[in-house]
């Protein structure tokens, strides 16, 4: 990256009195020299932006040790010794399909209502109006595997998930059913971060589905800048038969850009 | 703070095309112009930078926002409405003495068990070994006022406290007894930055006292600065009273200072 400029034969004090007599000045960073055309700071805001930098530093620091004090150890961190008790107080289990009937043999995973009551507003309802849920002590999750609601749950004590694409959609569902914006927010951002033309138009009908806003403008603006090829995709045709009104919406949105655009090619030559 | 330099009277163009001839360079940061001897970074370094603040910023960001997920609402924040339960399943006692006797009219502080042993090892111990407190789901904190112990349980779920002298004195002490290092350094902190002349010998027999190594180092620096006055002070007659060992670590560590002094200064002349 970094272009190398002249570089004096020695670095110490006799050159640097050279250079200042001839005019150019040496980079108190690089310790290249320069020209008055890549010119930089002075020395009194390089020093001032130095200080800043330290105290960004050290407030991130301090952020991270509260991150990790506030982070909670799981009930998972109890699996490998479970003869001593982590005072869970409900479990979760998963069911693979709509009705919320638990999967064939589903594995319960164990949790605190307060943890879930503190970080989402469904679960803190459900709990304290006292519904079947708390009552029985079992809160049923419908049409999710294990491996995610593990990772729901996970996510709740620790602020981590480790994503892939179908682990990201996953959370994001559930997120966006109990209503935990932080976790919504970390699967919206991995999940633009993984965007490309060929999973744009999936992505687009899923970030509708689920209310993602930033995925659906991201997924949106790759989908209109390669219009020409849209009609000839598999998922296109799937989209019409399915839900034609959100393929409107596309259409709709490029009419729009088009027309904002030569408004404003319009304007300059006008004014 | 900042020293003008000379302005140009215009800021465009044909301005720094002069400067350029005249080898003179305009600060990108501040817009002033600055001589060789004054020189900073050079463009690229000064874009670098740039970028890392950005980017340290919006670290920042993400981890305040992590905080704030992951910060508990407190048992407190049922008090206003009390006919909704927080789940709480352990309740905590202050008592002004040693004994461990509860005040006369103790106010319970509700808590959770999981609260209690995700943070502090000592409490852990206590409930998972199912010793007194766990089976009567009350835990006793002897010699200490219910605000302090309010505030103690506030910090242990939002890493959050409102500090006075006194307030930091009483936090330090309970992180200490129930190991929170978190809080501890934080209280250190706090005392660091209060410290003075007036106030280091008392500051360093607590610190002495609850094994507080920043608050003591800070304390023993303050008062080796200020030896010619120590044993005229009321707390030093004091102190040499009821704890004379630890004035003896005063002295130790001023003649170990002066002895490493002495040999810096006889080292340079010799070698």
């Amino acid at each position: 990256m970094r272009r190398h400029r002249r570089r004096p034969s020695s670095e110490f004090g006799s050159d640097s009195e050279a250079d200042e007599a001839a005019g150019t000045m040496k980079c108190v960073s690089c310790r290249d020299e320069y020209e008055p055309r890549d010119a930089g700071t002075c020395r009194e805001c390089y020093e001032e932006a130095s200080e800043t930098e330290e105290e960004l530093k050290r407030e991130i620091e301090d952020l991270k040790s509260k991150v990790s004090f506030l982070k909670f150890w799981t009930p998972f961190d109890h699996y490998h010794h479970r003869s001593t008790p982590c005072f869970s107080d409900i479990v979760l289990v998963a069911s693979d399909d709509d009705s919320g009937k638990p999967a064939s043999n589903p594995v319960p995973v164990s949790a605190h209502k307060a943890v879930l009551a503190s970080r989402s507003p469904v679960f803190r309802a459900m709990l304290e109006n006292e519904m079947e849920e708390s009552l029985s002590g079992t809160i049923k999750i419908s049409d999710v595997s294990y491996d995610a609601l593990r990772a729901f749950v996970n996510y709740l004590y620790t602020a981590e998930a480790c994503l892939d694409e179908q682990m990201a959609c996953d959370l994001l569902v559930l997120a966006e059913k109990y209503q935990v914006k932080h976790l919504k927010t970390y699967c919206e951002k991995f999940m633009v971060s993984k965007l490309n033309w060929e999973s744009a138009l999936v992505n687009y009908a899923f970030a509708h589905q689920h209310n993602a806003k930033n995925l659906l403008d991201a997924a949106l603006s790759l989908i209109m800048d390669n219009m020409d090829k849209l009609s000839k995709r598999e998922e296109y045709m799937e989209l019409v038969e399915k839900d034609p009104r959100i393929v409107v919406e596309i259409y709709e949105a490029y009419l729009s850009k088009q027309v904002n655009t030569a408004a404003h090619k319009d304007s300059p030559s006008k004014s």
